[in-house]
C-alpha cells in the first residue's frame, strides 16, 4: 500500500465515510483513517440504538392503546434484554456492512487513531501518509458535568448506559434534548422511575418553542416527571445508588437515583494535531474549509450543533467535491433537525422568533394535528405542523412538526426549503389524502390567510 | 336566502367543498349542493373507513411481529364489531365536522340532489338557484360487474361491505387496486379467508410494476391468495353462501364465497342534467372548463382515475379560482398515488415504461428497502425506493415507494416534482437518518451514478 492519497480523511463515522466515498467516485485515491467502530458515533452509540427504542416505544404505546383501538385483548411484554441484544445485532450488522461498503467503494481503509503532522500529513501510530488533501471527520467526546461527585461509578453517559445494557430502576436524565427525552420515554416504558432534568425551561429547546410545549402535553400520560430549570447541586454515593442534591426552580431537593445519564458532547480536538497546521479549532467557511490550507472539517468535530448524522454526511460529501477543486456551498438551513420521541417531533430552517429575529416580516401558519383525520385514524391528539414564512417575497423560512410520522413527513419540508419554494407552493401541493403531510398545505394556507380545513 | 350565486357547487365531498370554500375566499357568494352525506365519498365510504383498516391491520402486524422485536409476550385479539364502531363514530365526528366547516366558512349549504337546468341554472328538487358559474364535483357511483350472477344479494359494492360492518368468512376481492389490496389484507389479518381476483397480471397494476412485484413478495406470509388474470364467469347462489366460477390463467375452477365485493367506479353523469347545456361528459381542459360556457368540473366525475381525495380537492381550489377569473393551470403529475396496504405503496409523477414511452432519455435509480437502517429497525425486508429521471436536463419525473411510511415519505417527492426538481436536487437533499425518506437521495444518486450507500 503506497502511502500517498489525493485526500486522506480522519473519522469513519458518517461524515467520513460519505467523503471518502465520493472523493474516489471524483476519481481521487482516498484513505479512511478510524480507531474504533466502522460507522462512528451515530451507527454504534447514537441513531441506530437509539431509534430502535423509539420503535420500540412505540410498539409499547401500540398496545397499551390497542383496547381504546379496536382491540378485544392486547397484552405485550417488553423484555429490555432482547431489546438490548438487537441492538447488539444491528449495530454489529451495520458495522460490518458499513466495512464492506468503504471497500467495495474502494476507499483505502486504516485502522487506527489519525492525527495531523503538518501540513498534508496524517499519522497514525508510527506512520506517516501523504495526502494532497485532508478532511477531519474526528466526531465529538463526552463532556462530563461539573456538579460535585459527577466521577462518581453510576454517573454514565448514554454509550455506558447502551454499553451496560440494562434498565435502571430509577433514572435521571440530565437534560431534555432529542436523546434524553427519547430515552426518557423508552425507559419510562420499560418500568424506569424517570425523572428528567430540564435545564432550560423547556424540553427541546433547540426546536420552535411549540414544539416542546406540545410534547409536553402530549407526554402527560407518559410515567416520567420533567423539571423545568433543574439542575445537579452535588452527587453522593449511597448504599443502595446516588443521592442527588438537585436545585429546582432554585429550591433544592434531595432524592435517590441508581443511574445519571447525560448526553452533553463536544467536538474531538484533542490530539488531532491541529497544532501542527497552525488551526486552534476547526471553524470552517461555507464551503467547509478550515483557516489551514488543503485541511477540510466536517460533521460534530466543526462544533457547530445540532450532531446530526444527515448532516455530517452531506457535509463530508460537499468537503469531498470541495477538496477535489468544486466550490459548493453548505447551506445548514436544509438540515432537518429530528426527535424520536413519541409523537415526533422534526423541524427545517427558522423558527417564528428566528425569523423576526433575521428581520423578517413573518407569516406564520399552524395546523393542529387533533383535527387531522390521519392523527384522528392514528387515535394522536397532541401536536402541530407550524409553517414559517416572510411576507415581502412570500417564501418559505421553517417547517416544524410535532406528531406521528413527523421524521418523514419533514421531508417535504427540507425539499420545498432546499428548492427556495413559497408558502404559496406549499399551500397549492396535492400532499396525499389521509396523511399527517397534507397539514403541512393547511398550514401554510393559514399563513397565507386562506387556509381551506381550519374553521 | 337569495336563490342567486356567484358560484354553485354540485357534491359536497373533497372537490365540491374545497372549491365552495375557496370561492367564498374570494369574494363570491358561493353555495354547496349536497344529496347525502356531507364530505361524500371518501370521507363516508373509502378514506377514512379503509385507513382506519389499515391503521388496524398495522397495530395487528406489529403485535404478530412483537416475539421478534424484542417483546417476550405479545398477544391481541382484535375486535371487528369494535372497529366497525370506530369506523361509524370517525365517519359521523369527520361529517359533522365538514357540514360545520362549510357553514363556518360561510359557503351557503343547500341539501338536495343538484341538477344542471340550463345555462347557469341548478335545479335542487323543485327549485332553481341562479348560478354565474357552476362546478360540477357530483363523483362517481358504482358498476357492478357483468357476469351472470352478478346482481345477487352476496355480491356487494365496498361501501356495502362497510354497511354490513361485518368480517365474511370467505371473501372474494374483485381486482387488485389499492382500495382491493387494503381490504384484503385486513380481511385477511381478521380471520376471513381471502382471494384475490386479479385481473391484470400483477397487483397495484396502476403503480410502477416494480411496486406491485415487491408488495407481492412482501404479501408471502399474509393470510391471503392471489390470483393472476382471474376473472369471474359466473356466480350462483347456493345454500351456505355463493359458488363462483372462476376462469384463472384461462382454466375453470369452482370456488365457494360469503361477501364478494367490488370497487369499480365511474362518473356519476345520470341525472345531471348534462343535455340542458349542450354536454356529453364532464371531460376538462387543462384549466378545469368544461366544453360549456361556465361550467367547471372537478373530482371523480371528471372520469380521469386515480379517483383521489386530495386529487379532487386540489381541482376544486383550482377550478373554483378560474371560474372566478383566474387562469391557473391543472397538473395532475404532482398529485401522489397512495396504497394504505402494509408496506404502504405511493408514487407521483411518471413510471420508468411512461417516461420511456414519453420519449425520455431515462435514468432510473432503485435503493431496496432491506438495506434501509429504519426499515431494519421496523423489523421490514421488503419494499424499494425508486427514482425516475431523464438524462437531458436531468430532470426529475417520478418517484415510487412500497416501504412503511411511504404515503407520508411521498410528500417529499410531491414537493421535488411540483418544483421542478433535478435529480441532482434529491441527490443532495439532507433528508434525515435514519428514516425512510432518506433512501430518496441514494436512489438518485443512484440513478446519477454516484449512489454513496449501494454498494
Amino acid at each position: 500500500m503506497s502511502d500517498h492519497f489525493d485526500l486522506i480523511v480522519i473519522g469513519g463515522g458518517p461524515g467520513g465515510v460519505a467523503a471518502a466515498i465520493r472523493a474516489v467516485q471524483l476519481g481521487a485515491k482516498a484513505a479512511l483513517v478510524e480507531s474504533t467502530h466502522w460507522g462512528g458515533f451515530c451507527l454504534n452509540r447514537a441513531c441506530v440504538p437509539t431509534k430502535l427504542f423509539a420503535a420500540t416505544l412505540d410498539r409499547i404505546k401500540t398496545v397499551q392503546t390497542a383496547a381504546k383501538m379496536g382491540f378485544s385483548k392486547a397484552e405485550a411484554a417488553v423484555d429490555p434484554a432482547a431489546v438490548f441484544k438487537m441492538k447488539d445485532e444491528l449495530v454489529g450488522y451495520f458495522s460490518m456492512g458499513t466495512e464492506g461498503l468503504v471497500k467495495a467503494k474502494a476507499v483505502t481503509p486504516i485502522k487506527g487513531k489519525g492525527r495531523l503532522a503538518g501540513p498534508g500529513r496524517v499519522a497514525v501510530g508510527d506512520k506517516v501518509y501523504q495526502g494532497k488533501s485532508v478532511i477531519v471527520a474526528a466526531g465529538a467526546q463526552w463532556v462530563r458535568p461539573s456538579f460535585p461527585g459527577a466521577d462518581l461509578e453510576g454517573v454514565v453517559t448514554s454509550s455506558q448506559f447502551l454499553e451496560e445494557g440494562k434498565v435502571p430502576g430509577r433514572s435521571l436524565i440530565l437534560g431534555a434534548g432529542p436523546w434524553a427525552m427519547e430515552l426518557a420515554q423508552f425507559l419510562g416504558a420499560c418500568g424506569s422511575q424517570v425523572m428528567v432534568a430540564a435545564r432550560e425551561r423547556g424540553i427541546l429547546s433547540e426546536f420552535d418553542p411549540e414544539i416542546g410545549q406540545r410534547l409536553r402535553a402530549a407526554l402527560k400520560n407518559d410515567p416520567l416527571t420533567i423539571f423545568n430549570s433543574c439542575q445537579v447541586v452535588s452527587m453522593t454515593k449511597e448504599k443502595d445508588g446516588l443521592s442527588a442534591v438537585l436545585s429546582v426552580k432554585g429550591k433544592e431537593e434531595t432524592r435517590g437515583f441508581d443511574r445519571v445519564i447525560y448526553f452533553d458532547r463536544q467536538p474531538a480536538l484533542a490530539e488531532l494535531g491541529l497544532d501542527t497546521v497552525g488551526l486552534k479549532d476547526l471553524g470552517v467557511n461555507e464551503y467547509l474549509a478550515t483557516k489551514a490550507p488543503g485541511i477540510w472539517a466536517v460533521g460534530d468535530a466543526v462544533g457547530k450543533e445540532p450532531f446530526l448524522s444527515h448532516r455530517s454526511s452531506t457535509m463530508g460529501i460537499i468537503a469531498a467535491e470541495n477538496a477535489l477543486g468544486a466550490k459548493r456551498i453548505f447551506n445548514p438551513h436544509t438540515v432537518p433537525r429530528v426527535a424520536y420521541t413519541n409523537p415526533q417531533a422534526a423541524s427545517v430552517g427558522l423558527s417564528e422568533d428566528q425569523a423576526e429575529e433575521a428581520g423578517y416580516e413573518v407569516l406564520a401558519g399552524t395546523a393542529a394535528i387533533a383535527a387531522s383525520p390521519m392523527a384522528m385514524i392514528q387515535g394522536v391528539s397532541h401536536g402541530v405542523i407550524k409553517v414559517v414564512g416572510e411576507k415581502k417575497y412570500g417564501e418559505l423560512l421553517g417547517v416544524h412538526i410535532l406528531a406521528p410520522f413527523a421524521t418523514e413527513v419533514i421531508g417535504a419540508g427540507a425539499l420545498a426549503i432546499q428548492m427556495e419554494a413559497t408558502l404559496e407552493d406549499l399551500a397549492r401541493s396535492a400532499l396525499p389524502h389521509p396523511t399527517i403531510a397534507e397539514s403541512l398545505s393547511d398550514a401554510a394556507r393559514e399563513a397565507l390567510g386562506w387556509a381551506i380545513y381550519i374553521p
